[in-house]
């Protein structure tokens, strides 16, 4: 299980490599919010999502014979970029298994950034487990999982420990830290960094209507699984349920979670542009939609909202700016 | 004159109250610029551009007792919203002259950010000067000039003391600094920093085609002057001409200036929103515009780009977005 000297270990071996994201804020964000609204800006991070602090961690703590064979992901979207970034970094091949009807442009942008891009077909009924179980084993290569994977969820945790360092230097120390929330390995990784680094900030998981599995499992004390895939445009952020290793820890640790409609991501989405100057997409913006549009369910002052991704493509956020018509 | 102690002390008296905006960087970037590329992140400052920095400087520099008094300023622009924004936050009153032309969302933000927004008729020939002068002599009030003010020039001058330092931290430590060029303010206090703490980093004003005052002057040892006073994007940076107290400065320490088109900058504020997350006008992309598009005419391994704003309008932004189509 991650523990905080894990995250602290990961942060060592991430210095100069991951960004430290700037914690923005405006004074037109606290007044539809009510109190003091800091924004965690991880949409800045390396390939455009928190994901690259996960992947990074993860291979990082690899040793370095197992490292140079190489590694595998299975993923569409963030996750991808961040594992295929990593691996160029650290000079070793990346291997990421996506589905072939998946958007061309990320496709792309993985290959570009140095991956081998296996695609499968879906709709065909190929086995993407079997294709990587087949690919690891021929090639040694190490999975490296989005979120149920201890280093993974230690270089989620870095976030925290700046989120813990940048509010203590505003003075905040009683706060909500709303997290956007698909798998919950950056959630669980804040949340532990948090219990050992500024125990008055309460990390809350965010979620969009209909795929708020973890909101269902905290209330219920029970593992939760949304109705159906897919059907919100917070693609980044649809997972079936919680993680194994990640529901525990936001079990123990976390508040409430906090449900926002994918209008009221639109919305936000056009607010981080016009206020913040910062490019969000639909799943990395509920944290701030959920700051700004479910503010009576929050208490005290302050309220920091990590702003987790910002991987969009520009006819979602046309509609996001249509809304400031 | 704006000296290097000057900037220093400016500096000191920002603290915590001016935002130290991110040096970012893409690999895609890295690759149309044909070398490492770092873009200066200005667009995150409060208020969204530099013009929070010269104007919090010169408010903070004032003796309290003339401070009390409240300041004055012409602008429809950033500078407005930077000297609302710094007063307001001083605790002091503020007026703002503005045509009453101005966009009505601009005139907004800076009424909402705590200004006295005083509109006059540029058509029927109001004299904005006198307006200033009668307002000024009766309330006490102190101008805060955009670019000719020394301190004003000194607050600019801070984002050069970062660069110095993020830069070295990077291992640059030779490349031209390219910043987006209106009056002159920006540019020659980067450039005052950067003589003292980085003199291998040179400064080169950008500015956009058929606005290009500083380029000219530079290449001809004297003062030139735009043709017409509108016709671009970049509204942010149509200036008639250099600055009295600026264009010294840059004669004495900037390289060769650099010219890019309204489409060029449009390129750059996409290439902005799709690699770096971060949004960006017209006038605060035409440094980004030059490392991408004319890069034949800089040389060395490194480059850096001072992204000096991002207020724009949703419909100039979703042409920027229209051209990733």
């Amino acid at each position: 299980m991650t523990s905080i000297a894990m995250i602290e270990a990961a942060a060592g071996r991430a210095a100069d490599r991951v960004r430290r994201t700037p914690l923005l804020s405006s004074p037109f964000l606290d007044d539809i919010a009510g109190r003091r609204l800091f924004v965690k800006a991880e949409a800045l991070q390396h390939t455009g999502s928190f994901k690259f602090r996960g992947a990074w961690s993860a291979i990082s703590a690899l040793s370095p014979e197992i490292r140079a064979r190489g590694v595998i992901a299975f993923s569409s979207g963030n996750h991808a970029q961040g594992v295929a970034h990593a691996a160029a970094l650290h000079g070793i091949s990346s291997v990421i298994i996506m589905p072939e009807d998946a958007p061309r442009m990320k496709i792309d942008n993985t290959a570009a950034l140095g991956a081998e891009v296996v695609l499968y077909d879906r709709a065909g009924g190929e086995d993407r487990d079997a294709i990587g179980a087949r690919l690891s084993a021929e090639r040694g290569l190490t999975l490296i999982k989005p979120f149920d994977n201890a280093e993974v969820i230690a270089g989620q945790g870095t976030t925290g420990l700046e989120i813990a360092e940048q509010a203590t230097a505003k003075g905040v120390t009683q706060a909500d830290v709303l997290v956007c929330c698909g798998g919950g390995g950056l959630t669980s990784g804040i949340a532990l960094a948090l219990e050992a680094r500024a125990p008055g900030l309460r990390p809350r998981p965010c979620e969009p209507e209909g795929f708020d599995d973890v909101t269902r499992s905290l209330a219920a004390g029970a593992r939760a699984t949304n109705p159906s895939p897919t059907g919100s445009i917070c693609d980044a952020i649809l997972t079936p349920s919680p993680g194994e290793l990640t529901l525990p820890v936001m079990q123990r640790l976390c508040g409430p979670g906090l449900v926002v409609s994918d209008d009221e991501a639109l919305e936000a989405m056009a607010l981080a542009w016009s206020r913040l100057k910062l490019v969000l997409e639909p799943g990395g913006a509920v944290a701030l939609a959920a700051a700004l549009f479910r503010h009576e369910t929050i208490t005290g002052d302050a309220v920091i909202a990590v702003a987790s991704g910002g991987n969009v493509d520009a006819s979602v956020f046309a509609r996001a700016l249509a809304r400031l018509g």
